[in-house]
């Protein structure tokens, strides 16, 4: 079972390099650290986007098109921070990242292509693009932290 | 002297317009965890470069070049997080970021410009570029922390 399990790590962290950027880390905690903070900067930048996609503020192409693109570049980052051994301390992290790994990297992939749809629609200019790319990614958001975020 | 503060922040806040993402923030708390948020995600990707540009990692042109792109684009980013009113609870940030606002933006100029020199020194797939590079900015991440962060 252990074999298994990393075999799939390994498979894990093979597969998610396609898209995410090797990084290594001295301590556990600063692989924790490192991805709380993309999620932080993603977040904030997905906030943009979303108060313009329910016009709780103007609509900014350049500025829509400038946070989709960093919401698009932290989702090739966090992977990298989960690295095994990384589900202890100050994180909300759930198991099932490590033990259903392969459903995981699948919400992986699926919010990179969806982010990167986001981003996509954001240069169009149109304020319509921009809404319809942004409920997907929203869900994808929400069904990812519901399957592997704690409470 | 209020309205001289208040004439040079906006001033600040105009001028790191043209580098920075405009971004608001609900609570001041939320501008200090972004603009930390940054710094780690900088931080990171810098330590990438510093370990290749020092032997201490194989150089990888493509990691290289991946990690310089995000330090590049972190530079533009942190900026925004300093906004007035933030300069209490859980930082590190010295007043001087408010008191002396022209030297801080000064320094923030030139951390975007070595930043994008970095980028592009990464591009060319050289390592001898890379190390040329890679010393100004880590300079100019310690002027800038000695001048305007605690210890």
């Amino acid at each position: 079972m252990k074999k298994i399990v990393s075999a799939a790590l390994a498979t894990l962290a093979l597969g998610l390099a396609g898209f995410a950027v090797a990084q290594s880390f001295q301590k556990p905690e600063d692989a924790v650290k490192y991805r709380k903070a993309t999620m932080t900067v993603m977040a904030t930048h997905f906030g943009t986007v979303a108060a313009m996609a329910n016009g709780r503020i103007p609509y900014d192409a350049a500025a829509a098109t400038r946070s989709a693109d960093i919401v698009a570049t932290m989702a090739t980052l966090h992977w990298a921070g989960f690295t095994p051994g990384t589900d202890k301390g100050e994180t909300r992290a759930k198991p099932e990242i490590w033990s259903d790994a392969a459903k995981f990297k699948e919400s992986g992939d699926k919010l990179a292509a969806d982010t990167a749809r986001l981003a996509t629609a954001a240069k169009t200019g149109n304020l319509d693009n921009l809404k319809a790319a942004f409920g997907p990614t929203a869900n994808n958001c929400k069904s990812c932290h519901d399957a592997f975020r704690k409470d």
